[in-house]
């Protein structure tokens, strides 16, 4: 497995590849939901690149970028165990010249992007350069950030952009919680009351299969799961648009953040049958 | 010649070829200045692509989106004679459903940008679709648009675009007017008017080569030339920043944009020896 820290050898390594390139772009400190994108990427690809930066464009002035976990050593153990080519991690991506942006519409305007200004830019600006140094012919994204897939696709559809987006499902602890970095930050407590975030999902989707297509009603059950938390958003929209709808349908997906403390999750589930 | 009108045709036939690809990007209406491109790229490429794609996101709405000249049988007989591999010329590129988008930073509030609203960034918007869709290796741009270059210039620096740039001379006719699309528009009376334009933009190099730095003083003398035209703006800027400078140097350029009656003209000058 090669470890590559600079954009230029990047590009030099990247040309003497043939055949399909996938990438999973990550900021590290890694976890088992990683480790399944990377498994799939593996399984359908000639060559692996994971990408490990902690980019610095889609954390808001008062977010944890400084405190955000990383530990590349381990990090890069995990990857290649699990055959990975190239591990990517540049020390910088150009962010203090870089004067033209990449961004995105109405969509990151909804839900995260409410609270989390120029965050989904942030993030369209790194894969933007990461597509263009290491020009993936396929790339793997989590469904947990069910958003971010969506403005990302949204971005390839609309640039024409030469790549094959897959959308991974969302790896979960014994108990339902979503994994995510940021679970670290959870005390014994919050993350045994997480657990009913899993509890208010699927509570709403066995209402949907028994018949129920009422947004509120369904929502209304889901809700009850929540009590103990700030909730920030907590929805049912159209997978394309992210608008709310007001009838569930098979497709339509239940999308929430909440506060545990000061950790934010976000999870979601999509309706289907 | 193969000429191609549906965006997925292109990328198909973009993955049989291999080697160098050179894309000129035009808006039509063939006139020597692309064909001097044309031929550049020709000489350095092993295939070469020539899009030909009247961008509506690049005019305003006041300007000549409907009455910009389109002939694209005449065009493709040019390229043609020219040895040219493929025409792209696509029958639209997605805008009606578009919402991510790429914005220039501040070089592009300067100069052409402050008249035209939303140009440059139209400008950004299709040469993205394009590289996206053709995956070139090299692509060429005239100078006269020389503000235009140092903005794409400037996104393929910031995103690491995979592709080189080449900034070819202007083309002039035998009195010095830089050939243009718009020239057309000229009756005779501006025709011969307009080519003070070449003596304004030599009478501020002679100057210079005679020892002459101060920008105030190159601008006066060249501004002599120009008084039976309106002045849209007339400077000498750095050719990074694009911004004004107090003395002339070496690779400085002078800018300008002019109207005569209802026509609007650019041009420019590179300060050398």
């Amino acid at each position: 497995m090669k470890i590559i820290r600079s954009v230029s050898e990047m590009i030099q390594v990247r040309q003497q590849l043939s055949g399909k390139v996938g990438i999973v772009p990550t900021m590290g400190a890694l976890h088992e939901g990683h480790i399944s994108l990377v498994q799939q990427c593996r399984s359908h690809s000639d060559h692996v690149v994971v990408s490990i930066y902690v980019n610095p464009l889609q954390f808001g002035p008062k977010e944890d970028f400084d405190k955000y976990p990383r530990n590349l050593s381990q990090d890069t153990e995990l990857l290649s165990d699990e055959g990975v080519d190239i591990v990517f991690a540049p020390e910088e991506l150009g962010e203090q010249n870089s004067e033209t942006k990449v961004i995105p519409g109405e969509l990151s305007t909804l839900w995260c992007g409410k609270n989390r200004p120029q965050h989904f830019e942030g993030v369209l600006s790194v894969i933007t350069k990461l597509f263009n140094i290491i020009s993936p012919t396929d790339a793997w994204f989590g469904q947990k950030d069910f958003q971010q897939f969506r403005i990302i696709e949204k971005w390839v559809e609309d640039f024409y952009v030469p790549v094959n987006l897959h959308r991974a499902m969302i790896v979960r602890e014994k108990m339902g919680l979503a994994i995510s970095s940021r679970n670290a930050y959870l005390n014994l407590d919050q993350k045994y009351n997480a657990k009913n975030i899993y509890k208010s999902l699927t509570a709403a989707k066995s209402a949907f299969m028994q018949g129920e297509t009422s947004t509120k009603v369904v929502l209304e059950l889901s809700k009850d799961y929540l009590k103990k938390m700030k909730i920030e958003y907590h929805a049912i929209i159209d997978p394309v648009t992210l608008k709310p709808c007001d009838k569930v349908f098979i497709g339509s997906v239940l999308v929430l953040a909440v506060k545990l403390g000061q950790v934010r999750l976000i999870d979601n589930m999509i309706f289907d049958m």
